[in-house]
């Protein structure tokens, strides 16, 4: 089975996060990893940006109903009408998750992954430094980081 | 953007659904359509082995925390956690729905898809034959009426 | 525990409905149950309003995000923000279900209700009347059934 | 209409906060508010219990399927199947929150409802003290707070 990474950040983001993202994005697809984001803007239009560079499977699960408010980037975009309790389902799906930036909605992911058992890294001044998560320096190591500590089952 | 079709049906089926579920996920796999399903067996496996020999693309959302309890042919198992609840997923996030046979689940999602607007078709001799949904003849007029009325946004 | 109990049924209804509704929701208030429903109008009203007569406590599981979209015979207004998804949460939160009339909505709950294990009664000429659900011919005999086959606990 | 406050926190807990959710809950009690809770320990009894005392009326969101999980003090215990999703409804339904202590679970509803403009407070030292909401001395001044800040509308 390839490995389900989720990449979380704000539907806005700095010039900075957007390239981490883009990195991390395109390292995944190299790794064959399947890319799973909340389908919208910012850190998830980046990442799923470079993942679709390195050939990679972007998924994008939208709180809305309508799919066409995916970016562009998205090859396979659910819209689940659930609104923010899609979060839950993000870091519910995937092995483990890369934190770039952020608000509010990236802090929910957070702390529902660490509630459920699912392996979460930050990038180094990612959102809430304050936050107990594993750090990394840059896009490679976290993107090793998520795939070395990929969940392989249910917690 | 690709269309989105569910191939509905039970985790358990007769060999003629099986036969049927698999031509429908083939001729959806020949139209460039994603296929997306409850990940399991029955018709859902039937569907998606179909799809695959065609180079579709097949998305699995299942019921449990496991992505290890998808059937072979789904290329992106996402584990939802929400139970039964992942139905009401299911038909919010595609563009319509390919009822074959199935139980009380089927009849949910055949209900859910009515109830929000999903365009949903049934296979003649599709479960409950007393509800009152559109039916065609077999597995190409399933697929070409899906297709045909996939809603292109949300209702 | 209290029993706790669904009624569901259409957000408008015949008048007939709406006067079984009254009468199970009085009944099930006498009977010292905890009525459930979705919070909106027609036979969920009605039902409430019974409830009420007869100093019973009614919780309303909306779908949207406002409380204030409640029938106003509703104690406890849960506005869930899950759309139609909040039927599954519905009949798994009950012990028993009690359906009156109603379209596609009642139709998914009926099924979601009988796939993971809820046990649903219907009133004599309820939707769907071709659905194989057991029936009764008045509120009296639907709430005498609706309690002596509550579930004690999961399925 | 009666307000709805959510007191949330870890179901473990240390006595003082206990002692905290104990006196926030009467005092919710005291003036008409439904709290509402996970429905688990800790936190949530003290309130649940709290709340009893002054005649308050209690409901119990649990993440499981069996309502006999939830505390003795609950009134309502709706068994949402939904795991830590459930937590965004809880954030959802409400019109403030209160927070006391807790872990990761209190965090993503703490994160959930600022994201979905629910007013949050915490009582002093609640967990991570590094997280920017609103903060209060005591019991008695995150009651005024949260019953102040209800929001009486969708945001």
């Amino acid at each position: 089975m390839r490995p389900i990474v989720a990449v979380i950040g704000g539907s806005t983001c700095s010039a900075e996060e957007a390239a981490w993202a883009g990195e991390v994005g395109r390292l995944l697809g190299e790794r064959g990893a399947i890319l799973v984001c909340g389908g919208l803007g910012g850190v998830m239009a980046a990442a799923a940006q470079g993942a679709r560079t390195a050939g990679g499977l972007t998924v994008g699960l939208l709180p809305g109903d309508d799919p066409r408010t995916a970016n562009p980037y998205i090859d396979v975009p659910l819209a689940t009408g659930m609104g923010e309790m899609r979060n839950a389902v993000i870091v519910r799906a995937v092995q483990a998750v890369i934190a770039i930036g952020g608000g509010w909605g990236t802090l929910s992911e957070i702390a529902l992954a660490r509630r459920i058992g699912t392996p979460v890294v930050g990038l180094h001044d990612s959102f809430k430094s304050s936050v107990d998560i594993p750090r990394v320096e840059g896009p490679r190591a976290a993107v090793e980081w998520a795939l070395e500590h990929a969940r392989s089952n249910t917690v």
